[in-house]
């Protein structure tokens, strides 16, 4: 299967961007986490992105706050899909981060996902990969099973809540 | 080659869509275009998105505006990458549309790309299919050397102009 | 009288949904309450808004965060007068939540509130159902004279704090 | 039937407005178009409003621009459901007279629709009264069908220009 | 010398309002007081704006957040000059608080200042009352020294540190 | 009667600001019209502040756009009221203009009028003289009957119309 | 003296841009502009910023739209002062190419000016070049003169027409 | 080596300013802090901006919240580069400072960083002077060297812990 890569600005983002991480473990899909900056190591970034085809990556997953250029930066450097979260954090309120990694110019996109989504990059990474990989769309269709019996089982618990 | 569908909301989002198909044409990517709305025909909606893998379709593309729903109902439907196209117009000034977009919650990420963004949706596409197309992947990379190609020629002439 | 729905998301947005519940029950208004979600739980979603009048309720409020869709997508499957509540949280601010339950297309209107209205939406629906039940009208009238009175009530107190 | 009240802050509203208007003479729902002003003709508004139960009314719609608190101080005096159309234009984007329209305290709410939502609007209204008039149930039936066959017909129109 | 009113839509608003309180007793400008809500004390409201010049009013301060329409029903029903406070807080950040009050239609003006600004709104009503009261002229110059002199002062005490 | 000074940053102001002049003129209240900048001339518009007691004048009006300083920077060199009015044009929406004159620090008010608020500035510094002016308030009451007239009239006109 | 870069993303960005080249001629400030995108030419990009100190360059002007990442990819490959021009346009109203430009992270700051404000990036480069060159510092003396001397002309204007 | 003025509008902005003080104390870099208001000291702000050239400072860092007009009414009376740092807090949410900052009129930049960004005002101060000064150019590439070094260093730290 092909590799996912997941590219963070700061090890600050960590704490939200693993959740990311921890939804591809579970469906134990192959994937890297590295801290590159699109502002202070640009060289490094453009060079993994050049090169993550042809390193097996399928997919990029790139997390940043604020004036968030790093999905952008990836995205310039690969033909691969590049999948944006937008952080909250910092001075700014996220508005910042989703705008400067949704507004994308003309021939270069970013899949942008919602502010923190750090699980929804991994859910749509492996929908990415699923389309060569019939097993992962097993575990997708498994999992969205899943979300619904959790949530009827969360309606039986109120209803009975509401019947005392 | 997996198909693409592109969905819209209403026929009067296709001078704004029709840019993904035009895309997807030049690429030769096979596609569908439908018109299905979340609000008004929603049961059409969510039959697509449930059969669309079956029906070898590998992404869909969603266009709407205003409280642009159809993206999220069509990815409640399906495992398949949905991409969403936020529209500017109506009496909303297109924040409406991105919001609504992509803030999807835990579990059903959209793929979102920029205000009318329909050509980025189709580059987008185009990124996940060439996972397993080789061909495609040779395509995307010959059109970023295009674009640089042309941003020179552009740099020259202003040069020529600013020389005179 | 009519029985009024109230549904949410998530089990998480109990605690502010709960205030609608509260004053239906107060003024003696039959309720259900239940967790469904458009996009986790679509089918149920849309089955329960296409019976909803077949069943005897009179109201559907329907309640969301993020990217809000569930007031919208049971709007889609019903001629009830649906009630939308955006809920703050998550890493969105409400403004998304708001945009996305009020900037509904033409055909398909949604009754917002205000952000984390919930009371507002029960007492919405009772001036609904008031219109053929005229005991519900009088309890509404006599709410409007209670706020009155607990604000001259507010006002004599502050006099005397001042005149201290 | 009980009537339904348009009340619009200015003639220059009506434009928008009688798309309203319209509507509910298309439904042959009775109904009332007056001009006043929260701010300019405070005493009629709030006497109408008073009254308009006892005149048979039984839902009032109210359009207002910029700081828009004409929906809001008819709330205030009635315990009808008031839905409000937040307008467009003057100097304000809009986002102005909704937030002064959806964002009401607790006891008194207003049904919010989008932006120059007036079509919306009647629509509210009519599944308001629908509740207790079989017959404009129907009517709302029919329309939701109507809606849809549109729709399938203009994606059956789409389809035969991409066929050429 | 003319009384200035102050007048809230809740108790719950009078942590924030009483800084106005606070500098108007300061100056020795008489004052009242009071609870009074655009939407569930209306009549009391306009009975109160509409007899404030009579009663010795010069200036009305109006604090209110949300969908903030106490100022604006405050002018529509008086001459005076009528100051608006939005409010932060309930699930609002400010915004819709701030265009409620500011945004005011043709002929029926609301002087607003900065959010929570009850000091100034204070400040604004003693420049007003200024104009015939030569001694609030001569307070206010003073306060303008003050301030002058406090900011000398804090950095005199920043260089010290400096220094250091 | 004391004076009125309109201050504006550029001529091109004129076409919006000569509102509050026109208003000023039908109610023959003493005015003076001036181009000065917060940025291009700030000791002019320092010094116009200081001595504008003196000279007679009891209000100022300040209107910009942009980071509008203008109100703010005069109303740091006087004791007299200012009026800020947020102009909409250049690059910006209004927005900056409306947050640049409205959130002034504590000590330093700027009573806020809406985007392109000319004609209210006039009227709210007409209700500020009217304070020792008891014709004013006789014609600020006159304004107030023709308004309401104004209204009834259209409402009329609106009524003939619907009964054809 | 230093030379001035100004790189744009785009030709169709010239318009706007080209004032910054006017007024860098007009104070005969050498200068290159070039067309270059972070997305589109990255190696190019970062080239030039790499090398633009030793080349000669003592400023870099950027203008970019939409997700503006161009002023901070050139600011993450230089230590010279970057100024940042967000430009309207697209569909995107500019505040994403606002915030895109200006909240950059900490140790590479864009120096942004407002919303298309070429001119104001070519000032702000004259006055930093100025530091070196008291023959430029004279011209924005000069400059800030004739700035004065034209409002005066203007208010000078608008008393004969008011005069009249 | 010219001197850096660090000028605030209150002494509560200092915890958030000296990041710009320690930056340039690191680099041995000349400064002086003041604190000086546009609105509650114009006189002492405007004489030190007009004397700031002739007291050998280069560059002028200007922080300030809210309605933040001092960098702007420094930027008026002064052609050295000023640098705008807005500062969130108050009742602003940091927009109102940003906007109020960044807006500036033609002829009078300033060179915005981003919402408390004190650390960068620094960082873009010493690039200015760094064209005249070779051993401060050198001293910004070992800065940004040294950035290269710990996101390297926080990488491998990542490495480390993903292979447990």
């Amino acid at each position: 299967m092909k590799k996912v890569a997941i590219i963070m600005g700061s090890d600050s983002d960590w704490p939200v961007v693993q959740g990311a991480a921890k939804q591809l473990k579970e469906w134990e899909i192959p994937f890297e986490a590295h801290i590159m900056s699109a502002h202070r190591t640009p060289e490094a970034a453009a060079e993994f992105a050049k090169t993550a085809r042809d390193k097996g990556f399928g997919v990029i997953i790139a997390a940043a706050g604020m004036a968030a250029h790093l999905a952008g930066v990836l995205a310039g450097n690969t033909t691969l899909p590049v999948i944006g979260i937008p952080l909250k954090g910092g001075a700014g309120d996220g508005l910042d981060a989703l705008l400067a990694t949704v507004q994308m110019p003309s021939g270069v996109p970013v899949a942008t996902v919602a502010l923190n989504g750090a699980k929804n990059a991994a859910v749509l990474a492996a929908q990415i990969l699923s389309l060569s990989e019939p097993a992962l769309a097993d575990k997708l269709s498994g999992a969205k099973e899943e979300m619904k019996a959790q949530i009827a089982q969360k309606d039986a618990k109120l209803q009975a809540e509401l019947a005392q």
